[in-house]
């Protein structure tokens, strides 16, 4: 092999014979013996599909052709503009002025799991409010990096009330409370105002998921009251972007904890101190850390862009204008929606019950198999209890309502199930 | 605020004061105050480059057009297919048939961490060879795992000979060897044969980052006596995909060290446990486990589709053929080449010494500036010493030498400075 040829004889004969396996073979190239798989040799083919499950949402043809333009260097000045750009963006959709702003190079976990590690050391006492998947999700990570995590339980379908919470943070003392705006598995909205006020009386820091909410609901990181010390989202849901970059912001009070940590956080893919370097979040010069997902960037500047042009007052109406007539339509096909209060729905993602004498999985096929439409049934704490329908972002329209409201209507005729 | 009327009056009077702020407000959204930035309602402008740096390099139109597809949700049919394919992909270019084997949700760094976090607990030794950026990357983020982290030094340039690796797993004990197959900061190539055994032998698995190498230079992963236990690589270097997702396997060895672990890993997105779920790489049922960025897998399955298609060997000679012009030609040019023995180069990415009188700045700038082409300057302990020159996958092409070289050449001939 070529390789093999390192050494020069001399020192080969010197090291021999602990370093014959390194020098055997010959000139050229070795033999691959595992053949490229058949399956590779076929062309990519992408079906076209109506995405109104929990995310991803379908993306606009513009957003697709910006992620698909050719690549930059992830330093280059027009790449680290884009990225500057990407940043205020993220800025105005949180409406927040923190400089500690940027996109994390990965789907929403990651960014859950970016705030949780650069928050929390071993030892440092979490409360997590549970009243769907994203909250196990963080007791769970949370849980891996060490914390000692305190949980706040609710059946699925509910919220967190201000007393909950504080009963739970007067118990526990911890230093950050998980909370999650958009609960995607059981289609709630949680209720924020008052949250970081109580949360700072009691010296806590106020972690904040919006994967499923950010721009269809309101959310003001900075306002008086509100005051949210950590706030993340994803870019596949009203974004409208592909999945593969993350938004994400700390608040001072939040980055005063991260600068007192005793140990360097767990990740140097996700070190803030690191990432506030290379997105020019600080005064020091900006410095390569990673290569960045260059067109994923693209194509989340082009859905922030969207979002900038449309103006956030309009995307929370036609988020709720849509939600709420799907809601009044499901309601007249006989459904029983499983969020009781109206104003506890989350406008991305409705949930109703599975009717009785139906399979839910049944009801998904058909719609897939028969309108190339995906809903999703529950997840987690939903699973088996609910059907998820969204309508986010480039998919909010009442287009969408009324395919996803027939298809429905032809699911609920053709899968009804004679009693067993 | 709409979000305000949460609760039911009845149950608010009972809470109050202690709800008042989650009541304040009246019907409508509230008002956004931070404005959309100016900057994001211009159109997005990307200017055409030719980047032959260390990556990511120049993706060609058949992969752009195949991560600028529609989306599909993570779990359909055919998106699991996909990622089959990819597997089957992955297989082929490290030559290996473990089961474990799938792409990360991330950047090279990202699969970086992932190796060393899951084949990592506290306490664990590791030994880190570094003669470049990329063994000191790895030992930060063992460090900060817990690891008990030993060092094998080598100046940047030069590359580890089989005694060195066996004095040091002798005096180390270490349970994990990470070493850099293409060292693409300095240019080295690190011969692998013998290195598997030896590991093996002393109790310890070899852990190996190709991401600057995979395709652009042999690597066996299950071949007898080099026998790797976990390999990685990027999407965008020789694949020339937009870098977003990393291909990673793990032999049966480090699967079974993995299922020793008597805590679970620090991180929940990067569980090979789960991953192993989702990607279908055990017996079990498929499992969701996050939203996958979609279209970064596209691209992925559109790069390792080529790669099957072209086959190893002739990618492995198209490197080989290309990089030997290339120092022959810049050996002609009066340049230096930094890696002695020819056997060493990387024939990815080729590294000169900055010429004297010249600062390596202003001839980046200049090839930028004039030619809008990419070359780099050094990484980390080869910064102000050399110039980077990446060949790689689409990029690695006779045209490119000689883009490269007449641009060089100008470069020359218009940046040299008079003696301070």
């Amino acid at each position: 092999m070529r390789r093999a040829a390192v050494l020069g004889a001399e020192r080969a004969a010197a090291a021999a014979p602990l370093l014959r396996a390194q020098l055997r073979g010959t000139a050229g190239h070795p033999m691959a013996t595992i053949p490229p798989p058949q399956a590779l040799l076929r062309p990519l083919a992408v079906p076209q599909r109506l995405l109104l499950g929990p995310g991803p949402s379908n993306v606009p043809p513009r957003i697709l052709a910006a992620g698909g333009q050719q690549l930059l260097g992830h330093m280059h000045p027009e790449m680290l503009q884009v990225m500057d750009e990407i940043k205020a963006g993220i800025q105005y959709a949180f409406q927040t002025r923190n400089r500690l702003t940027l996109a994390v190079s990965g789907t929403g976990h990651c960014a859950m799991e970016a705030a949780l590690l650069n928050l929390l050391e071993r030892g440092d006492t979490v409360l997590v409010a549970i009243n769907g998947i994203w909250g196990q999700r963080a007791a769970d990570i949370a849980g891996r990096l060490g914390a000692e995590v305190r949980e706040l339980l609710k059946p699925p379908g509910e919220y967190f009330t201000l007393r909950d919470i504080q009963e739970g943070l007067a118990r526990h003392k911890p230093s950050v409370l998980f909370i999650t705006h958009g609960e995607s598995s059981t289609g709630v909205l949680q209720p924020l105002e008052g949250l970081g006020e109580l949360c700072h009386r009691h010296g806590c820091l106020l972690l904040v998921d919006a994967v499923a909410s950010l721009g269809g609901a309101p959310i003001l990181m900075d306002q008086q009251g509100e005051k949210i010390d950590v706030l993340y989202s994803g870019s596949q849901k009203v974004l409208s972007a592909p999945p593969g970059s993350a938004p994400i912001s700390f608040s001072e009070r939040a980055r005063e904890k991260m600068l007192r940590r005793k140990t360097k956080p767990p990740s140097f893919y996700l070190d803030m101190g690191c990432l506030a370097n290379y997105w020019g979040c600080n005064d020091k010069p900006r410095m390569y850390h990673h290569t960045a997902p260059i067109n994923s960037f693209f194509s989340l500047r082009e859905g922030l862009a969207m979002l900038a042009e449309m103006g956030l007052e309009s995307l929370w109406e036609r988020h709720r204008a849509n939600c709420t007539l799907l809601c009044q339509e499901l309601r007249e096909l006989g459904l029983e929606l499983f969020v009781k209060e109206e104003v506890a729905r989350l406008p991305t993602i409705t949930t109703v019950r599975v009717p009785e004498g139906y399979v839910w999985q049944e009801i998904t096929a058909f719609l897939m198999k028969e309108h190339g439409l995906e809903i999703a049934g529950g997840l987690g704490p939903s699973v088996g209890k609910v059907l998820r329908i969204g309508l986010m972002g480039y998919n909010s329209t009442k287009d969408n309502v009324d395919r996803v409201l027939g298809a429905l209507r032809d699911a609920l005729q053709s899968c009804r199930r004679s009693r067993l």
